[in-house]
Order: C-alpha cells, then sequence, then structure tokens
C-alpha cells in the first residue's frame, strides 16, 4: 500500500463506513421495521449504495486510474442516499456515513 | 427477475461473461506467462476491469435507476482494457468479451 | 483462463446463474411483493446467498485451491435458500437456480 | 446497525482492514516489484484473501448466520496468507492485518 495519499486514505475509509453503514443500516434495521424502510425504492438505493462504496474503495486500493469516475457516481449515489434516508427518518448514521462520503 | 428486458438480461450476461474472462485470463493465464502480462498497469487494468463489470451486472440486477452511470463507465473500461489486451497479444478470448461487453 | 476444467466452467455458471436468480428476485420480486418476502430472515437468506455465489465463482475463476471450501459453504447457503424459497412459494426460477447450484 | 455487538463490529473492522492490506498491497506494491511478489500461488492468494475478507464482512453485516462458517474460512485463509507474505517478507502491515483479522 506504497501508492496511497493521505487523501486517498481518508476517502477509502469513507467508502468502507459508508459501505458498513449502509448495509448494515438496510439488514439490521430497515428489514426489521418494515413500512417505509422497505419501500422498493429506499431498499434498492440502500444496496446500491453500499454496492459503489464498496467499488470505489476497491478502485481505489486497485491504485486504478479509473477511480475518479467511480468516486464522482459513488458520490452521487451517496448524496440521494442521504436524502432518502432522511426523509424516511430514524437512519441519522447512514445519514452520516453517505454525506461524509459523498464530501471525501 | 421480473423487471428486466431482453436487452436488460443479455447485458448483464455480457458483463458477467467478460467479468468472467478478465478475472479468469489474469489469474490463469497472465500470473502464469508474466513478463508484459504483468506488467502494473495492464494487470489493474484487467482487475479493474473484472470488478466494474461485476458492480454493473448488481447494478441492473438490482435494478437501480444508476446503472446507466455504472453501464456507461464499464463500457469505457471495457474498451480500453480490450485495447490493452490485443496490444500485449495472446488473449483474444478477452478482448472480444471486452468489446462486446463494451457494445452491450 | 486455462485453467478451467469444463465441471469447473459449469460450476462457475451455475454459482453466476444462481447469484442472478437470487438478486434479481430478491430486489424485483420480493421487495414488490412485500408481506412474507420481506421477512427478515427470508430476505437476509437471499441476499446471502447472492453474495456466497458470486465468492465462489471468483474463487474458482482465481484458481485457488480453496474454492473447494467455499464451494461447500455456497452448496449448503444455496440448499437453505431453496427450502425457503419454497415454502414462500412463487419463485420457483430461484428454487431451480439455487439448486443447480447446489449440486453443482 | 442495530444488531451488532462490539465483538462483531471489531471483526467487520479486522476484516475490512485485512481486505485493504491484501488488495492495497498486491496492487501497489507485488506488481510493482515483481519476481517473487508475483509468483501466481502467492498472488492468488492475496486476492483470494481480500477476498473472503470482503466476503466474511457482508456476511456479519447482513447479519446471516452464515457468517460463522465464511469467518472459520476467512481465518484459514489469512492465516496461509500471513505465513506467504512473512515467507517472501517486506510486507509485514500485510503479515499483521492477516493476523489480527485470523484471530478476531
Amino acid at each position: 500500500m506504497h501508492n496511497q495519499s493521505p487523501e486517498m486514505k481518508d476517502c477509502i475509509e469513507a467508502c468502507l463506513d459508508c459501505y458498513q453503514a449502509c448495509l448494515g443500516t438496510a439488514s439490521g434495521h430497515c428489514l426489521e421495521t418494515g413500512g417505509k424502510h422497505t419501500e422498493p425504492q429506499h431498499f434498492r438505493l440502500m444496496l446500491a449504495c453500499a454496492e459503489i462504496c464498496r467499488t470505489a474503495a476497491h478502485f481505489m486500493l486497485l491504485g486504478s486510474a479509473h477511480h475518479k469516475h467511480v468516486c464522482r457516481e459513488c458520490a452521487e449515489i451517496c448524496d440521494e442516499c442521504a436524502t432518502d434516508c432522511e426523509r424516511i427518518g430514524d437512519m441519522q448514521d447512514c445519514v452520516e456515513a453517505c454525506r461524509r462520503c459523498a464530501e471525501s
């Protein structure tokens, strides 16, 4: 891991934190709570956000030059996911992880 | 899987074929052959291509509206990977899977 | 991909088919239908099955000697997922993909 | 993420740290250094270790009961990867992340 700047390391951390928050919240909170939390559009967005965060981290760890495009897409999905988690409520951890990730 | 058009199904197949070709060729051929096949830039591109194909298929299976952006990025990386595999040679299966995937 | 026997190729195919069936059905059918289809235990099993199938395919494509253990775990989860999809009903494609994968 | 004990959280962290160490070292150090670092058996083990760590974390985040088997397999591969990284040398970060992950 000789090729990672401190900024890159922080960004990888933010992506993996957001991945954990989205997947952990979707499975441990949304599925248990049901109702608005399992609306198809919302739940899919949680899973899509988890996946793109995981992939963005993977691209940065690989050191691929394409990580910029993947990270840009990641920030967009994180942003949308944060807004949707706020709308439904009761998922502040996930909102914050998504916002930090979108900004990093 | 009630939400997939035939075009979507074909595109998922092309992505998973390309994922298989890239990862299988990288591990089973490039690592064994060495030399130009394990040039960092080339080998990373093979792994990045495998990962984005896997992720693009995931987004289409989820039915996420963001699959369009992920597929566009996927097509770009596939295209670059096909060109690089052609330059190094002896990886025609991988070239073809990448081209099919980039066009789908 | 010079290192794959025909049996291995079939097994990779079965795993990726099952991954597609589980993730596509979970997102495209279970989330839309709700009720028993989004019971936490069932839905988690669908996502876990998708993930282990994806990973088992990855290990076989890598040509890792550990693929045997991963495939054994994969067969167990597929079997459990097939039984659970049958219990809930209306997911015959997924049942069949899981059974084929468990047996391969 | 209401369902994770502190032990589980630590184990997820250890897995994701090990995933980062293995993939980051493989791409940023082994590919650049070549020689013994790109021996097929070694490099495949690094990639297999990264993948199983990623999957073990995924199973714990999902809250799947099968995480125990996946974590056991993960510990075995991490242990083997640590030993192999020590044999080749110059990858102490990766050795330590693998050992911590195997023990967690």
